[in-house]
């Protein structure tokens, strides 16, 4: 946790002093060691980031001064769209978009998805936003990102994609593409990442008559969360 | 895995039938549902690379003709380096590194590393092994990476560190570089990655005494994984 996310419920009144308390409490007390007089760097969910000044620290709750006077690092300019994986891989790409600072995930289906996976709980709604805020704690950022669940590939494609890839250089990463993923394209880009055996000749047929350019990354077969920040290292 | 690796004591005479046992048996029997007649990718440690068609399924073992006409794909031209880290992430790590292609990985000392984590089985080599080739199963490689424990910093970087970048460029990540990363740099790379919060100033600057570049790749602090892969897809 390299932030303490704050909510407007933190604060006693608008403008503080903050009680903290659940999990960030006994990370402040058991993994920072922190006492009282120490300063931390906090940030308030979609707002300012700052620094907060212990000024107690009891056992159900830690108090705070803070100052919130810094904008947090601006968004990536890129969405992320990736089919649905393994619950527990689900998990660590959504926190690993948050932390990298995406501020619009998509995740689709694909033929290669298995069924099972849609109705695991990571989906639901609070889980997605602890692991969004575990991302933000990590990245040292506020805004929570937007992520959409479609589990349909064809009506997704077909009606609201072309609209989310306007103004943006859309590219799916395919293993059989022929052509080598781009650098630094100095634009607002759209990510497609399949399932690790790649999208389904179909399925990338139908991204790119959407537009989508179909690169790949060298003969390797990488684990969906190497692919993509390996990706994003390389475009962004 | 997305390939089978074998090794010399599989084949029951020199040039095949090879006999599979241990965990590659249940992965082919239970997670691929492969049957007899059906053709895997196989590759042969340190070897070539090829199709195994499967001739047989016992109980405790399956029986395949093994054709091993393609050489692996060609490594990655970069050296990773990187500090000790908590042993389920260096797990994660080797694994990635290994499916990347990298074949020279360094494991060193940072300050702040904790002592504990040097004293952890996964650097032993019997489990350093196994994940070496659970990475070339999913990169899709036969050639098992060398891995150097360095758990001495200074000595390290005065006396073996110098000939061993020679001909690289010599990158360390650190948080607090001015220098963005480059892209696509062309050459050979030794890529040098603290803990997460970066190498202490003192180990930064006899990093930079030796020859390194500092880098950073944006504001927001990454996973160790991320990081790597992140730097990886932009350098190379």
């Amino acid at each position: 946790m390299n932030l303490i996310i704050l909510s407007k419920n933190d604060f006693i009144e608008d403008t503080g002093p903050v009680h903290i308390r659940d999990h960030r409490l006994e990370h402040i007390r058991d993994v920072n060691k922190s006492s009282v007089g120490d300063e931390l760097r906090v940030g308030l969910v979609n707002g300012n980031i700052g620094c907060g000044r212990i000024t107690s620290i009891e056992k159900d709750k830690i108090e705070m001064d803070v100052t919130l006077d810094r904008e947090p690092p601006a968004p990536l300019q890129l969405t992320l769209m990736f089919s649905m994986v393994r619950p527990r891989v689900f998990k660590r790409v959504i926190t690993q978009a948050s932390a990298m600072g995406i501020k619009k995930i998509i995740v689709v289906n694909s033929y290669r998805v298995e069924k099972s996976f849609w109705k695991s709980p990571v989906l639901e709604e609070k889980n997605l936003n602890r692991y969004l805020i575990t991302g933000l704690e990590q990245g040292q950022d506020t805004i929570v990102p937007k992520v959409l669940i479609r589990p349909l590939f064809k009506p997704f494609v077909e009606d609201e994609l072309p609209d989310m890839i306007k103004d943006t250089m859309p590219f799916v990463a395919h293993p059989y593409a022929s052509e080598l993923c781009p650098y630094n394209v100095g634009r607002p880009v759209t990510l497609a990442v399949g399932p690790e055996g790649g999208f389904i000749p179909y399925e990338i047929n139908k991204l790119i008559e959407c537009g989508f350019n179909a690169v790949h990354m060298g003969e390797r077969t990488l684990h969906v969360e190497s692919a993509i920040s390996g990706l994003i290292g390389r475009l962004m």
